[in-house]
């Protein structure tokens, strides 16, 4: 068994933390960094910091610290952010076009190489550098450009389909903002959920039980 | 020490997971729901499920199950949704104006009352039922009206000026889309930070193990 495949998800998600905290440091000038330190700065402990980094291989010396910059290039080769994975977006309203614009696809390790809606009014239009193709066409561009992973911004009534046929055409990756549950009918999709009320609905808890 | 102060954030999560879920169930016209028929669903177990809720009360009875109506409006009235947290968001640029449009605040607990920025070309435009409001007046507003809650969607750089000032106007809470860690210099600041490249990055490193 390698390495990788023992990795539990909580240390997965941890890593684009790390990535984003030694981008700072990086770009703060600080090049050497103790897990005391760095462990204080994310309010972790030293000991997790470590236990998460031997998960990857050896890095950092026993009392000398971590090099920044080059744990920061070895967290992205890790992440895999050194390589493009082409990915489309279905749903151009508001949400699509604000992911479209602001997501920095080439800076997470993603292409953004399509974006197809099916309202006519959208279809046409332009977002960034691509042109918003009609959902009719999405068969024959998955199948010329291969793209593996699809980000859904369509409603929950509309996702069962579309994630059905995505499927089929390779789609092998799902960033969902929709409600839909993808896993239940397709175990085997990887699939990052964003669910943005949950969290506002999380914040009201909070705010209410403070009170 | 009342039930509520034990709870662990991990429950407290879940909440509103089983807000969607029972909504649904509603509207699909089922009435009742054995813990083990909601624990498949959910993805959970059963004994989680009665070990959630019992943290909140006594719902449900051994052998019958939970009234799936009922048990919605338990956990609303525990999310604190029948109560409206007057709310203002803070940068108008996409981000901020699809939240804003989009995030049905009112079904969230929140009331979204004034929309700020320091873009000369975006204030003055309409959101929704609100007019952009220069940076310039949200002191007076604050005092006016009394937020408790700001969503920020503005970058890292500006945000601890900002969040300075508003906890000092008796902001508490904190909807974050920014990388800045409010926490560090504001202890009791109640903030849920939404992340969405490290969600994007945690797919990308999941997609490349998949390979």
């Amino acid at each position: 068994m390698s390495r990788n495949e023992r990795i539990s998800m909580s240390v997965i998600r941890r890593l684009p933390r790390y990535y984003r905290f030694l981008y700072d440091l990086k770009e703060n000038g600080v090049t050497r960094i103790s897990s005391r330190e760095l462990a204080q700065r994310m309010h972790l402990t030293a000991s997790q910091i470590r236990q998460d980094f031997n998960c990857f291989g050896e890095f950092g010396q026993q009392g000398y610290g971590y090099m920044v910059e080059q744990l920061y290039h070895e967290i992205e080769r890790i992440l895999g952010l050194d390589q493009l994975t082409p990915a489309i977006l279905i749903g151009a309203g508001n949400m699509g076009r604000t992911i479209a614009t602001q997501m920095h696809f080439e800076r997470r390790g993603m292409k953004l190489i399509g974006i197809f809606d099916i309202n006519p009014q959208i279809v046409g239009t332009s977002i960034g550098e691509l042109t918003v193709l009609s959902e009719d066409e999405m068969v024959e561009f998955c199948q010329t450009n291969q793209p593996e992973m699809a980000i859904l911004c369509i409603p929950k009534t509309s996702a069962p389909g579309v994630v059905q046929q995505l499927t089929e055409l390779g789609i092998k990756g799902f960033w969902n903002f929709s409600h839909y549950y993808i896993n239940d009918a397709h175990p085997d999709a990887i699939v990052e959920n964003v669910h943005l009320s949950d969290s506002l609905m999380t914040l009201s808890y909070r705010l209410q039980q403070k009170d």
